[in-house]
């Protein structure tokens, strides 16, 4: 670290937070009683939240995230409200919750607002909030409100997972399935034709256009997933795509010490990101990959399991698709579908303000 | 509720948050196995933080706090760096903590910041929470890190206690003793002298001046004070001053049912506030009462309680500070020293940017 330089984010986090923050994990605390709290997943862990064990079954799993809310280029052109930017706060947290395998018990959320802005758009940030809180059976609990310059929102998110079981970065083996819970790359699309696009043009169907705006208006945290992921006994770590596809497979390589393999010809496409992709020109893979916020989890299982595990997602309405394998080399490629191989590509991890 | 019309903060707490999410106390959820999670204290509770029962023997109590952080004008002054904000940011959400009666085991943080803040700036930050974690025994377990347009600083603090001993706002009753930790006053006087004296003219002592900043610097949350106040069971409710001390004694008021008389002779006086008072020409008891964020816990004691309260406080090197009484008239009053009677005195609750 050289005095007055600014890296980037990523490097912070190797540098900086993780040192500042290191070994945690193991730490344990005798509180009164017979109580003890451990610390099973600390900051040095670099997971989507961390896990604290504590008497009783479960372990308690906290995460926060702040989101850019007035900031987000849609709600700058006016595709969402202030409901949508409630909500959205919530689910971002949420989807940190869903990647740990656990269930989300409770949201604390910060509201700062400028001194200007009304009642009812104050009301309508809250209800977004307590909206996405009932979706996902979660406890909306109130936080900080007050003053600022600027809206900013901010939340923290309260689960719980049975002891011992929440899912982390870590813990890929070679040959282990790398599987994902839907298709990614809905939210960059999003950006892309209605940032960039001559949206008057209505170059894509309205149902297209409703799908597109739908993954910022009322994206859905992967919570059942996260569930039967954690609880399958068969995961063996697990992220959410909150920083793109790309960012999240590389995370895990990284955290578990192996590579990956992803197959082009197995990633889920949905129709409308293709056509956003044709239209605006750029690669779609590279769409489906880069930083695209849409919430999905990724994660790796057994290869014996991915049967079984597929199985159970599609009892439950959903789907889990297998579009790769880990290995020993610690590379991460992509196996075109023409058999070429490629570093994956896609827009590196950002987050803009 | 008026379109476009926006109201204080303490109105949208009354007629927004407390509509939106309203009724929350005694909500259950079934989890896995037989865990049950059940919410003791939502945010219509209005108090310092939410709790959670859970199986086991403790309750989990989570709080959320933004601070203003590089907007303090003693940081934009130069008196405060950002070592000092980042400390002060865990430490507000530890009083929190401390108010519900609570051990504090977690602080998630929110550091967002400016692209141009260099990395040693942006590790004092991280070095200022984790001293502060350090000091209280907590966990500092990371939270979200990332850019915005200016240093954005907010954390959630996590804590346990004893199931069924969290303090409330609400439980004083008619003839409970009012009770303090500790002075009150001092943040507030700090403000007054380094913002708006001449302090160029040392007018008070060195010695003063560091009791003043000390106060933003490294301010303490009541954490042992807490405990003994909910492991005595004579405590019928509880607040932090980060308000201010009026504030604090109005929301009991309010939460509880009853009113109070505070004595003014009883109101323990740091005498560099009273210094301060003096120099800038302002009431004493103003300045302790008003918006003072001195992290200190007012409470309510049962009568018969207050001497042995008090004794376990001195023999732990501290001291509580009997100030007033619970009444069953609802109104909250300053007895003062010459006998007359008025409203409490000082500035009202406001979150300024």
């Amino acid at each position: 670290m050289s005095i007055g330089s600014a890296s980037d984010e990523p490097a912070r986090l190797a540098n900086i937070i993780s040192t500042v923050f290191a070994d945690q994990a193991g730490w344990t605390r005798s509180l009164s009683g017979n109580e003890r709290v451990k610390l099973l997943v600390g900051a040095d862990g670099q997971d989507d939240c961390a896990v604290f064990g504590l008497s009783g079954s479960m372990d308690l799993v906290v995460g926060s995230d702040y989101v850019r809310g007035s900031k987000f280029s849609l709600y700058e052109l006016g595709y969402l409200d202030y409901f949508d930017v409630g909500y959205y706060l919530a689910m971002a947290n949420f989807s940190d919750i869903a990647a740990m395998g656990a269930e989300p018990i409770g949201l604390l959320s910060v509201i700062r607002y400028p001194k200007a802005m009304s009642d009812e758009h104050f009301r309508s940030v809250t209800e977004g909030i307590d909206e996405a809180c009932r979706s996902v059976g979660a406890f909306n609990v109130g936080g900080d409100i007050g003053t600022a310059e600027r809206l900013i929102l901010s939340a923290s998110a309260i689960g719980v997972v049975e002891s011992g079981c929440s899912l982390l970065r870590s813990g890929a083996r070679p040959g282990d399935r790398l599987c994902l819970t839907g298709a990614t790359g809905v939210a960059a699309a999003a950006q892309r034709y209605f940032g960039k696009l001559d949206v008057a043009g209505e170059k894509i169907s309205k149902q297209n256009e409703e799908t597109l705006i739908s993954s910022w208006k009322r994206p859905q945290a992967k919570i059942w997933q996260g569930r039967l992921l954690s609880t399958s006994g068969s995961v063996t770590s697990c992220q959410d795509s909150s920083d793109g596809l790309k960012a999240a497979v590389e995370s895990m390589a990284a955290h578990s010490g192996v590579g990956f393999v992803v197959d082009e010809r197995a990633l889920p496409i949905v129709d409308v990101v293709a056509e956003v992709a044709r239209l605006a020109d750029v690669d779609l893979t590279s769409l489906i990959l880069g930083d695209s916020v849409d919430f999905q989890l990724a994660c790796t299982v057994s290869a014996d399991d991915v049967a079984s595990l597929r199985a159970a997602f599609e009892e439950q309405g959903g789907h889990l698709y297998e579009i790769g394998v880990a290995t020993a080399e610690t590379s991460v490629i992509l196996r075109r579908s023409d058999g070429t191989a490629d570093p994956l590509p896609g827009n590196a991890w950002r987050h803009a303000t």
